[in-house]
């Protein structure tokens, strides 16, 4: 919990810097919500029920759904864009993995009412100002960037037929799960004239820099139909985030959900699975009978991010909260005062423990002061009576007798 | 969720300063494991299901359970006291009313592994602590303790027999929910002689301060057996308790449980349910096959604490986060700037946002900034040319011009 709380407390603090306000949903729904979205397909990766009313239930494998329900019903009433962030523990029926738990918990954050690029680069900043924070640069991760109609439109150019179209996102969207012959096999089946098989090979595998497009236009020939991609590499390089992004025609991230800009954040080395996916998605509120509301946001989950974080020592050791104070008595009469000393230290605000074991032996306390990881060992024996305690800097060993009415200022004056 | 955070945020650093640390379990968990602690009847009362491996699942009602199967299991690796703390989000099948939803988050604070009565004074300090941080007092709340052995030692001594004892502890359960006749009338049925009836309705019906056994003592003509609640007394008054506690009998919170202390948290008008409750329960990890480990807590919910802050005006109106800065472009050359100069902010540790306006009307955009409530407002305009920006104290209106480079020494010096 310290680990999921330094993440989850991270997360908070870097959404509401970013102007995101946090939201939650039930942790279950009616099963027919998720099927919206996903079809059949989804039940069989969560867990669902029948409650007593006879109602089709599942526990929520993810957020987007509910949220679509949420703005579809409020959209009129809330102001635009609407900028929400959440962390809901989720559940997946699946066979737990490396990157992969039964529960787990996921960021969300989502721009809604806003067809805008700045809208798509502001999420994307919002994933690298959190990876930043947790140390990670763009050396570490890369936010591997597509986008829909661009792909479309090259794709287009290089004769695949609308028809046909579809099969060649899904053959993009395998292209790291599979041999590099079955792929060139894959673009042959699209029916495409040779030279244009290999560019597309090429054109595929190519990763393009934020900032320069203009290889792409060339390429290809095409200017116009590069507007979006182009307002959003503007915007990129506004929020400062060349460094860390690059164009990558083989983003997919699934078929019928995302409609413009899509993204996925990867650990560099690309062993893991992505660390983040997301993009836009304006007619998913449509589906859940909202009014047309563009839409853009990403998902982090929990998972992928602890692995990483650890392999690369990002993770601190410990972030348990240490105490400021720990009490120990040593005699009976000063057992008599470790309630009182404790409570008032406590109503002071300071984080305190003290012991509970039944021994007065000094050094065998002491022990259990230092191992608590406190700052000062606040010692109650027979001068309780003269309103006098012992306090000893644990770090430095260094004992004095403090009279307990200045106790407070004492600890808080010297650290 | 600005509510809930306020709640649980209060929550976490009252645990935290208190020496506890922070768990939590999966929100689903073997139907079995709920009936161990309280039997058949609870499937009525929760969401359960059957997984694809034919296992009976329940979405968690109550977070004890789980505790007492982390507990059992790590029994014997754990230091102890074990002094944990949790917020799970629980779910119970009941139809919604006032106190009591489908869903809620309840704080759970335990201490395991210590039968000493410093280990129940210090749950109910932690539960104080938390409602003294909330704005509340000894005149909102009261803690009314019973002590189960206490009481059994007083219907002994007034005549109930070994067989009619659980009879007594549910008619004093149910004290509150029947007519005082109905009352006297259970009272008679338990065997007693007139005069005994007499003083049982008279010993239940009374509180009795902390600090102030002696009255129960004369009256019961007994001593040795009130050694246990003598000691509970002794930690309450050494904790500074005792204007918050009282001593009533009628506490009882079921009847397979609890083995020692019982408490609950009420607001003092009485028209609420419980704030929270709890007890000592010595056997309960014994249940889930771990070694004997005595243990005492507490739950409260979220539901009954924020309708009576609410009530009393102690839940602040508005505890979402508010911007230190609101960034606006009133020219199309400022607007170019929105992104770099929103980035540079928030990578300051700033909370930011700006407007997603596409208007450049300084009167219109000036009001969102308000609205935001927002320390700052930010203005770019052609001036950016120069690296110079607008910078407007929105509680002031003062509006200055500052260099790009100094916008955030100034902002930081400026408060």
């Amino acid at each position: 919990m310290a680990w999921r709380n330094y993440l989850s407390d991270a997360w908070r603090r870097v959404s509401i810097r970013n102007g995101f306000d946090q939201v939650d949903g039930p942790i279950f729904e009616l099963l027919d919500l998720y099927k919206v979205k996903s079809g059949e397909g989804i039940v069989s990766e969560l867990f669902h029920f029948m409650d007593r009313g006879e109602r089709e239930l599942a526990i929520r494998p993810e957020f987007t759904p509910t949220l679509a329900r949420m703005v579809a019903s409020q959209a009129n009433a809330l102001p635009k864009p609407i900028k929400w962030f959440t962390i809901p523990n989720l559940c997946r029926a699946e066979k737990p993995q490396r990157g992969r738990l039964r529960e787990f918990i996921q960021w969300n954050v989502d721009v809604l009412g806003s067809d805008a690029a700045v809208a798509d680069a502001e999420t994307i900043f919002v994933a690298v100002d959190f990876l930043a924070e947790m140390g990670l640069g763009p050396d570490h991760v890369r936010v591997k960037i597509s986008h829909r109609q661009t792909v479309r439109h090259i794709l287009a150019k290089l004769g695949v037929s609308d028809e046909r179209m579809n099969a060649a996102f899904e053959l993009l969207d395998r292209r790291d799960k599979i041999e590099p012959e079955q792929f060139t096999k894959g673009i042959a089946d699209l029916g495409l004239d040779e030279h244009s098989v290999e560019r597309f090979d090429q054109i595929c595998r190519m990763k393009y820099k934020i900032g320069s497009l203009g290889p792409l236009r060339e390429q290809l020939g095409i200017g116009d139909e590069l507007a979006e991609i182009e307002s959003l590499d503007e915007q990129l390089r506004a929020f400062g985030l060349a460094d860390w992004c690059e164009y990558d025609l083989g983003i997919v991230r699934g078929l019928a959900y995302y409609t413009g800009t899509v993204y996925e954040l990867h650990e560099i080395s690309g062993v893991e699975r992505a660390l983040a996916g997301g993009g836009r998605y304006d007619k998913l509120i449509e589906m859940f009978n909202g009014p047309p509301t563009p839409a853009v946001g990403f998902g982090m989950g929990d998972v992928v991010l602890s692995n990483v974080l650890i392999d690369k020592g990002l993770m601190p050791d410990d972030v348990s909260p240490k105490p400021d104070v720990f009490v120990i008595a040593v005699t009976d009469q000063g057992a008599a005062a470790l309630g009182a000393t404790t409570a008032m230290l406590r109503r002071a605000g300071l984080h305190v423990r003290f012991s509970y074991k039944e021994t007065r032996k000094f050094a065998k306390l002491m022990k259990e002061a230092s191992n608590s990881g406190a700052k000062w060992a606040v010692i109650l024996d027979d001068q309780i009576a003269n309103k006098v305690v012992g306090l000893k800097n644990l770090a430095t060993s260094e004992q004095v007798e403090v009279k307990l009415e200045e106790l407070l200022a004492h600890i808080s004056e010297t650290g």
